[in-house]
Formats: structure tokens, sequence, C-alpha cells
């Protein structure tokens, strides 16, 4: 069945050199599944299916992995056996094992289970950072401002999240200046790459280049991630406009882990499966295997008991 | 719940003036789902289905909409209400009913019955048009020739499809020069637009632009369409690539109707409802009303008993 596919491949690739195209020759893949994906899963995921997924993503040849977060169970019950996931996992060299640490103590945790990098998230929007993370935009940038303060000490990476960049569930509108305000805070910070998130998938490609535009006024381009949620259909179509703007790291989920809160049984993270499908086919390299992703894939839905969200992983389910 | 999209919809446009972009300013949509879309589906739809369903595209504005094909029932036993349908309809000024004729008595029945264009469907890949309509691609152009022939004497427009553009599921790889020659020789025998069918949907965005500049050579790009399976995820950014080459017109079913017949329970057409949230996106004009395309879209898939495959329909269906 794959030879058939790495056939196809082979045409879109030999179609498309990347010489003439002017896309990036690498793109980074930051994997999200366990933590972002699992994390809007209403199923709590055994902490061994957790570590057996996560092995399976680095086997793929997933070099950044999100693995859990460090936040208080009573917010994120999902992500209770943090400690344990990052100790049973089978660490591989050169992965990147990263967890949400929204605060000190929670960067405290992250560094005695000895994560390799951990991340902050922040929004866009007045309203989303106060319904989801407690407090304005300009609270959460002073309380990571002690968590980047402590990670640098120790020199660990801090990856900053924006959220709402191509607008938000409450305020409508975000503009492309109030996004390029905050990740400048977050890089300014120290934080050494900034990830732009559509959380509720509303963006299109023309949106996401202007917003690539007026963040890159601040931020370098090599900094910049784009982290899309396929909600309205729009992901790959808006990962190929940042891509066409020099982005070079892609966020995202296997098998589409993780729905959208916002819109129930509607999509959420953009499926890794895709993007390398995508990607492969620009004759981008990632370094990550395809078919090991989509195994990878369909080992979590079938612990989670649902088909997967990935189009890449059904279709190679269910073809010839 | 629909002002907070039209919001969204408005910043994304703001944010993309498509001036700037060299996007075309305007994309004719041609409506494929009661063709090709319930053609795919297992359950024979009701006449007063297609009927109610046909007509609330109208409504929606879609200009160009393929009713249903003159095939032998034996064959195509979803289209044996060819007739009927197109009795039934409620025509509306400035919509283009189209149908599917094969050959000559497909024609001749088509004609009888008022269609205000015909379209014939061949393929790039001599395998794929053996085994789909039962003769070689000059065979199939010589049987066409004299469809298009009555066709010009009556002054009816004729389009014509070549499938498997960018990958056959028997011969795997299909070459862009393979394309353009079955695209030329349509387009010479009096077709007045060819559309581009990534039938089995396994394009990526780099292998589309080299597609579009081969055939390009032969057809004038305003005469050139294309045709975007969902199968890989892949069809929104594959359109983009096709605008971003000039094209402007897409092919696309509303609910995503129609499965993939190579790859059980896989996505089929891509759907009019996120063509047209990306289009609206991007500032580029349709003439359609989404949000009458969502509700036809809605109303299809009830009667299909089944959730829509649009992710736009998923969308504004579930959220807040």
């Amino acid at each position: 069945m794959f030879s058939f596919y790495k056939v196809c491949l082979q045409q879109a690739r030999s179609c498309s050199t990347r010489a003439s195209t002017g896309l990036p020759s690498f793109v980074k893949i930051v994997e999200v599944g366990p933590r972002d994906g699992l994390q809007n899963e209403k199923m709590f995921v055994p902490t061994e299916t957790k570590v057996e997924f996560i092995n399976k993503l680095s086997d793929a040849g997933l070099s950044v992995i999100e693995v859990t977060s460090f936040v208080s169970p009573k917010w994120v019950p999902q992500m209770a056996d943090n400690a344990e996931v990052l100790k049973l996992i089978k660490r591989r060299d050169g992965v990147t094992y990263a967890a949400l640490t929204p605060n000190l103590k929670g960067l405290k945790d992250a560094i005695s289970c000895g994560v390799n990098e951990v991340a902050i998230f922040g929004a866009a929007s007045e309203t989303f950072s106060k319904k989801n993370i407690n407090c304005s935009i300009s609270e959460s940038l002073q309380r990571f401002e002690e968590v980047v303060k402590l990670a640098k000490e120790i020199k660990l990476p801090v990856r900053g999240y924006v959220s709402c960049v191509l607008g938000c569930p409450y305020e409508k509108i975000v503009s492309p200046e109030k996004v390029a305000q905050v990740a400048k805070q977050m890089f300014e910070m120290g934080c050494y790459e900034i990830s732009l998130g559509d959380t509720i998938g509303v963006g299109t490609p023309g949106a996401m280049k202007q917003l690539i535009a007026v963040v890159t006024k601040h931020v370098p381009i090599e900094k910049v991630a784009v982290h899309c949620h396929d909600t309205y259909g729009q992901a790959l179509a808006n990962i190929l406009a940042a891509l066409q703007m020099g982005v070079s790291v892609v966020d995202s989920s296997t098998a589409g882990l993780g729905g959208c809160p916002y819109a129930k049984g509607a999509s959420g993270n953009v499926a890794t499966e895709d993007v390398l499908y995508m990607l492969d086919g620009l004759g981008i390299n990632t370094g990550v295997d395809l078919q090991k992703t989509v195994e990878a894939g369909r080992f979590i839905s079938q612990a989670l008991g649902r088909s997967t969200h990935s189009k890449v992983g059904q279709a190679m389910k269910s073809s010839l």
C-alpha cells in the first residue's frame, strides 16, 4: 500500500523542486499531540498509553515533542501524570521533550522532571487571556518574566505561544499589531521561538501572510512558528502561506488530536500527517517518517476509541 | 452565530487586500455536488431531494451547477432520474444547469431536457480511462469529437474534464505533459473550459503549480479550472497554489458530497463551503453566499443521514 503513496509523493516532489519555489529547504515540526492534543480530549488517557504514543512519535523522527504540562490538575486533570510520563518515556538522543509551564511552580516541577524545554502560553486577546489564564495580557507577561528568568539561569530554552492570532472567540477581531506587540515582548524577554496560534482556526492565507509580515518587523522570521487549527479547514493553506513568507517551524498534532473547545465536534489542531504529506510533496525536508507517524496516529486513535482526524491517516488506512 | 464569522471574515479580508496578492479578483465556482457528489453516494437520493438541493444551491448564488449525468442507468443508477430532475428544478435566470454527457445519445437526451451546458469526461491515464470509461484515451477523444461537434452546431457550451491529473490509482505517476496533451486536444476540439481533476487527491501545491505551468503552454489560463479532491487534506492548499498561478475557476461540492471510490471512507470532492470561506477571506469575489451554501449542505447531509464533510459546515453548526 505505502509504495503507491511513495510513488505519488515522488511525483509531487519531482514536479516541485524546492529551489525554484522560494520555500524553506527544511521545516522543523513541533509535535503538540501529547499535550495540546490530549489535553482537549475528554477521556483521560492512561499514562502508559501516553508514554507509548510519545515513544512512537520520537521513533518516527519527530525532534521536538511537547509531552505534557505542569498546570494544576484541578484545571487540567488530563496532564496530572506529567512527572510519571517524563519518567517513563524512552529518551531518544537529539529529541527535545518539552512541557508547558505557566508559572514558577510549574517550571520548578518541570525542571525536576528533566524536561529539555519549556513553554509559556500567552494571548493576543485581553478577553481570551482573562477567560483562559485568569489574568490580563500584561499580568501574564509579568508572570512569565520570572519563569523565563529562572529558565535562562539554567540555560533551559523557553518557547512562547501567542494564542488568538487570527481571531478570538470573544473579541472576534485581533489586530496583527496587537499580536506583534505580545510576540515582541515574549521574544525580548528571552523566548527563543514564538509560536503564533490560530486558536479557533478562523484565519485564511492572506490574513496569515499579513500577520507574518507585521510580526517579523519585531521578531526574526527564523524565530517564528505557526500553530494552525483546522476548524474551518484552512490550516494547510495557511501553513503554505506561512512557508511562502519564509516560516520554517510548524506546530502540529498527530491524528489531529484535540478538538476545538469553541466549536464542539469541530476540528482542532492540524494533523501532523497532513502537514508532513504536504511538506514531503513540496520537497521540503523534515526528518520525519510519514508512515511511522501515520502508525503513531493509528495507535493513539485506537486507544481513544475513535477514528483519526488526519485525512492522510484515513486515506492510507482505507486505500487499496 | 453567523455575525461572528462575518466579523472574522471581515478581518481576514481587511488583512489581505487582493490587490497586493496577485490573486484573481473573481473566482467562478462550479458546483458539482448534485452530479459528481451524489453519484458517489451509496444511497439513492430521491428526485425531490435532489431538486430541492439544486434549488437551494442556485438560491445561494451558485451560477454553474452540474445537476446530473446522461449515462446508462446500468452504470450510474444514481442519475437515472436525470430528465425528471431537469424538469422539476426551478430555473433561475443566469444560472447554468449542466450535465455530463459521455456520448451522442447522452447529449441528445440532455438537449431534449434543456440543459445549458454539457461536459465530457476524459482521463490523462490510459489505465484509468480503460477501467473507468472502457476505452483508450484516444478512443474517448474520438467519441467526444462527435459530441462536441453536435453541441457546437446548436451553440451549447461543452466543458472538458481531465481526470487523474496529479496521479492515478493504477498507473500512479501521470506526467504534466500527458495532462497537457489531453487538455490541448479537448480545448482544440471546442471545449470552452478544461477542468483538471486530481481524482484521487494525491497532489500537493508544488505539483499543482507545475501542472498549471505546463498545461497553460497549450490552454489559456482563463480557460483552466481545477477540480481538487480532499482525500489527503491537500485540496485547499492546492487550490491556493492554482489561484496563485492565475486560475480563476474552481470546482467544488457542497457538504463535500461524494466519497473517494479508491480509498473507502476517505474524502472525495473538496467542500464548496470550505473553498468559499477561503476565497471570502482572501477578498476574492464569488457571488455566492456562504451562509446559504452551508444551509444547503446541511439540508443534503440530513437527507443522506450523515454529517457534512465540510469543516466550515461542521464548525458553523457546532460553534457558540
